[in-house]
């Protein structure tokens, strides 16, 4: 193990030099670039590591899987699978970014770029961490499997369809996730969850063309309809307003409980980083942690009607546009909430209001007594000095999807410092941490393998 | 009288050729493009036509304005005065125009070009009809002053400026204002006021950057807090909600409602142009009329945060922004207005939101009972067959400083098409219009001098 974890050391300047390869292919889902072409530079980056590697299809106009995998001569009766994606968030605002979001700029321990953390930087250290194996070992301790889609940054609209349709090549025993955050200790969180993802757009139309703004005493106003749709929805401490919207929430269990009170949290550290003062609902301690961990959330993550640009224009605007993304927890159910959604609107009087939902997905947990727990959490002991355990992370994936699909465990660990600003301008990588997770995924191998 | 009205008939071709040299003269104040030569243009045509003129400066990067003066040597006691604007609107966008629109074609009934209407086709009537007095008599019934400014489309910041100043020089008794509408059925408005405009912005920051929306469990968002904080502003209704905000309006007196009564209105056509169903607050006929008139609003003229683009980004965003135009009425202070703006958002929780007061213009209104109204009233009625009297415009205009600092009453009269494209591309003027409105003036100038 010494020496897998010494070429691991002796070969970052590689892994550093691939990962720049792989951030300069744009690849942004939500604006359908570059996506083929990466998938075409994942397979090659697999395939130089040893691991065989196809391109897997659904149709014609859906991002392809690079689908990967390595047979264990002395264990193949056990599979360990890594799930990643390719594809990239869109780089807007270009003008805060400090070098090109594509450039793959290396300055000190950081690489900057879109993509560079997630997900590219996560997925590096996976395969380098196979090759190392390979090279010492010329054989690896379980079989392993690669699934790396293109579409997780729009919410993976297909995964769950190719689960279903290569199900038999994707069976495994445990899944490693996409990505994994490491604190401002170096302390990698093991993460036993997601949440789930309810993403709508609202659209309010009122006149046909824009009006002169002295016409609003007689015109509706769709931002104003808008306005008054969406503050139903949610009180001013973030609790939700519609009905039955809790109903089926799993409550946390005595074990969640305790290991949401042993997670570190630096409220101070937390506040400054985005420069704020106080939480939503002035949560606090382990309030603040037991919201990240199953709290749900009724966002507004874009509005725009009307006139936005510098100075003055007296417009009464013909349209309204909203998106909003809510949390969801276990065990809510998407397709319910979307319909509870709508209930709402029309029984508050914006059924008029254009309802477009753009996915949705629900939230996976997985037991903490399960033994693929203290595997994972024994090798990121081992390789970061100490980890964190987490019920839940806060983001979303379609870890339900994968869980429920192939019947395997599923636990998030990786290299993503959780400051790297990922989905914002300037995102990075630490090369430091790129290391330690190289260096971990081998000891999870090994352990897995064994057990 | 006979005489200068068939010589206005006989003066058509005139009038429409030195429009056309107006119009050619671009003067978009928004860019600041042709303003210093279309001034010199106005006063060599205000010299031809025998008025006195002079360029007025209040300092080097403000536009000027231009002075016209004729005394009367029959009536020098009594002064009219006619207020102007030789800027334009922008072009944009400019693939819409037919014919480009500082070409001033000419086609059967219609000068087409920008400002052809708005505002150099009304200054060319009242420029005409004085030319047309002098022709005929050698003199004018009273004295004639003409105030054009430069900056009348980008809010006439300095109007006030120039009237302080050079008040002495202003000074009269009537005062016509630089437009007048005309409806479908070819009746002119006579109109008493305008309305007034307050307009901010309001800016909410939360955290220094954009976040991933799965922080939305403690972050703030600005979005949401400005959804919250504007629709503090007003209830669905329309009424707004600042504490004090009619304190000072001016009831509507018995001969104002009447006007509003026997004003036409076609409420099928309105809802039509605009294809909107309802108004607000199901408002019908003469509230509809009367809203038109003397309704107070609290517009959303624009809105902005997060991501506006196509598909899914789960953004919680750093940054929101409203535009909000409050039009105003008699006797509504719009620097009190702000004043309680400001004391309400910090009253309801929102102390921390940027307010920033891009103008405020206060209402005009003056008595429908003042002599110069059926001075002009009968003007109007003898030219065109009939007219309509309008207690206000809906629109604003710094009607309100001449009212103020001339002390004198003002009344809006034209030639402008109410479908006329102002603002727009191929914006028009009608011929027919203009010479009504041009023998209108004579009228005026009549019959104000003999009272």
């Amino acid at each position: 193990m010494k020496k897998i974890l010494k070429h691991v050391d002796s070969n970052m300047n590689n892994l550093v030099s691939e990962l720049q390869t792989l951030i300069r292919q744009p690849s942004i889902s939500a604006k359908n670039e570059g996506l083929e072409k990466c998938a075409q530079l994942v397979k090659k980056t697999l395939q130089k590591a040893g691991i065989r590697s196809q391109i897997l299809r659904l149709g014609k106009n859906i991002p392809p899987l690079v689908y990967g995998e390595l047979r264990s001569k002395k264990n193949p009766k056990k599979t360990l699978l890594f799930y990643n994606h390719y594809d990239v968030q869109p780089v807007e605002p270009l003008d805060l970014w400090e070098s090109p979001p594509f450039s793959a700029k290396v300055k000190g321990n950081k690489v900057f770029g879109r993509g560079s953390a997630d997900d590219k930087g996560e997925l590096i250290t996976r395969i380098k961490a196979v090759e190392s194996y390979l090279k010492i070992k010329g054989d690896v301790p379980c079989n392993i499997k690669f699934v790396i889609e293109g579409e997780e940054e729009v919410g993976s609209p297909h995964i769950e369809k190719y689960l279903k349709k290569f199900k038999k090549k994707f069976l495994c025993q445990g899944i490693i996730w996409e990505f994994g955050h490491v604190d401002s200790k170096n302390r990698p969180i093991v993460g036993l969850g997601m949440k789930g993802l309810l993403f709508v757009e609202l659209i309010s139309k009122e006149s046909i063309r824009d009006a002169h703004s002295s016409l609003a005493v007689l015109i509706k106003n769709p931002a104003w309809r808008l306005i008054e749709a969406v503050k139903s929805l949610r009180d001013s401490n973030g609790r939700i307003l519609i009905k039955d919207w809790y109903k089926e929430v799993r409550p946390l269990t005595k074990t969640d409980l305790k290991i949401i009170k042993a997670e570190p949290f630096d409220d101070a550290a937390f506040k400054k980083e985005f420069g704020i003062k106080s939480f939503v609902g002035h949560k606090k301690g382990f309030e603040a942690k037991k919201a990240l961990v199953s709290g749900a959330t009724c966002n507004v993550a874009g509005f725009v009607s009307g006139y936005v640009e510098k100075g003055v224009k007296t417009v009464l605007p013909a349209k309204a546009l909203v998106k909003i993304d809510f949390r969801l927890v276990p065990d809510m159910d998407p397709t319910q909430q979307a319909q509870r959604l709508k209930k709402h609107l029309k029984k508050k009087g914006f059924g008029d209001l254009k309802v477009k939902i753009h996915h949705g997905v629900a939230a996976a947990r997985i037991s903490s007594s399960n033994p693929f727990v203290s595997q994972v959490k024994n090798a990121a002991d081992e390789s970061y000095g100490q980890s964190i355990l987490n019920v839940s992370n806060a983001g979303t994936g379609p870890m339900h999807s994968f869980v429920k699909i192939l019947g395997a465990p599923c636990i998030s660990i990786g290299s993503t410092y959780m400051f790297s600003r990922i989905h914002s301008p300037n995102e990075f990588a630490r090369i430091d941490l790129l290391k330690k997770a190289t260096k971990c995924i081998c000891l999870i191998m090994d352990k897995f393998g064994k057990n």
